[in-house]
């Protein structure tokens, strides 16, 4: 059994947190998360996401709908974490005058990157501080929708959500794939029979029980994979044309 | 001035490592970093990411070379963060009997998602126990040889590199941009003039000093901005290309 160093325990220990309770978080305690974005690690120095912060509970209401979450409605905080290259775009055409060659697929990827960062480093700290976090990739499931409902200009898109605030749930933690199956040395390794390997894995989770569904436990992990390998949810295969509507090219 | 918590210090204090002691990372302090990355949040609970840990020197080499980073092959720890629907495909065959779905861009999102933060997540938690990081997208520069090299198969795509050890070096912390350009509400905002508002940005980031040329200042943001966009690096540009030859398809 691997020993934890106490440093450690809390991202150990991570869940994801869908209820919380309706105070909000205080605004020095919002700040201080936005300056721990700040200051995250980002390609090349050059910061190229931009968060937006969702007050407005219509809107809040219009991006759980696209989420198919209706959680999402509730949750104190909501934020969405935007691939930007649109600022430096003006930036470099404002100093130099010419057009600005930010459209090319390799910044988009270092802009999704650097929101990524930054999401995964506002969560850290708002765990530090005992606050929930639920990521939200489903706000992917219209990204043409959610470009126009935050009025996003050319070379930006929305990479992931994440919603914060005080935890009314304590789930169970969830358990996960072992690193056998992860970690590797050097070079990829492949299995030869994935379904040997992960079968106790595939116990082990069905002990688990979903907030969202109490009474019930969840599937093996396999029966899982199998029915979200046949899942098509309206628009998220397209994502790569919205990417192009945004203004990143394949040049 | 804002004032920050004591449990966020560090993270506000975050700045890139490029130099390290000799010393490797004991391999019981490198299982508790896995095994953060192994419960940090993934999309769907599907777990789509895969570190390579690499240990051979020659290939740690040819990793900085494609990098055009000597110190890589200085870095006493180097993982690279690898977009993984490979594993899930095969436990989904194996299953299922059938042919997997696993292949559009909506699914490499995913996984990319899921690898980005799980880098974070690991960064956070080596930083924690005092260790210094550096993220290294420069392994982008050419893709198609990086997945040869770790000999990666289809539906696997590495997103981002990190270099861990102990830090022999301690650099200034380097000026950001204000939050103020960084976090709206509600909807995006477009600002009249980005130079004015970069004022004194562009000043301030000038008096940093980097330590890879420490006997010169940097340049302004706005005239590192116009230099980047001019840059054109080897094959980066083609990225999607091998996203394509690795098999997401947009579709």
């Amino acid at each position: 059994m691997l020993k934890i160093d106490e440093r450690l325990k809390r991202q150990v220990e991570h869940r994801t947190i869908r209820e919380f309770r309706p105070d909000p978080i205080p605004q020095p305690i919002f700040e201080q998360l936005m300056e721990v974005g700040r200051r995250t690690a980002t390609s090349n120095g050059m910061q190229q996401y931009s968060i937006i912060r969702i007050r407005d509970p219509h809107l809040k209401e219009a991006i759980s709908e696209i989420s198919h979450q209706a959680y999402i409605a509730r949750v104190p905080e909501l934020l969405i974490f935007i691939a930007d290259q649109y600022r430096n775009a003006q930036i470099a055409k404002e100093k130099s005058g010419s057009s600005y060659h930010a459209s090319d697929m390799d910044r988009f990827f270092q802009a999704f990157t650097d929101a990524c960062l930054a999401a995964q480093n506002i969560a850290n700290a708002s765990e530090e501080l005992g606050l929930g976090v639920m990521f939200l990739g489903s706000i992917h499931n219209d990204t043409e929708k959610l470009c126009d409902l935050l009025k996003l200009p050319e070379l930006t898109f929305p990479v992931v959500g994440l919603g914060l605030g005080y935890p009314n749930q304590s789930p169970q933690i969830k358990p996960r794939l072992s690193n056998d199956l992860k970690v590797f040395e050097n070079h990829y390794h492949r299995f030869d029979h994935y379904l040997s390997e992960i079968e106790s894995y595939d116990q082990e989770l069905q002990t688990y029980y979903d907030l969202r569904n109490a009474n019930k436990r969840v599937d093996s992990f396999s029966d899982q994979v199998v029915a979200k390998s046949k899942m098509v949810i309206d628009n998220r295969q397209n994502i790569l044309k919205t990417v192009k509507k945004q203004g990143f090219t394949d040049e």
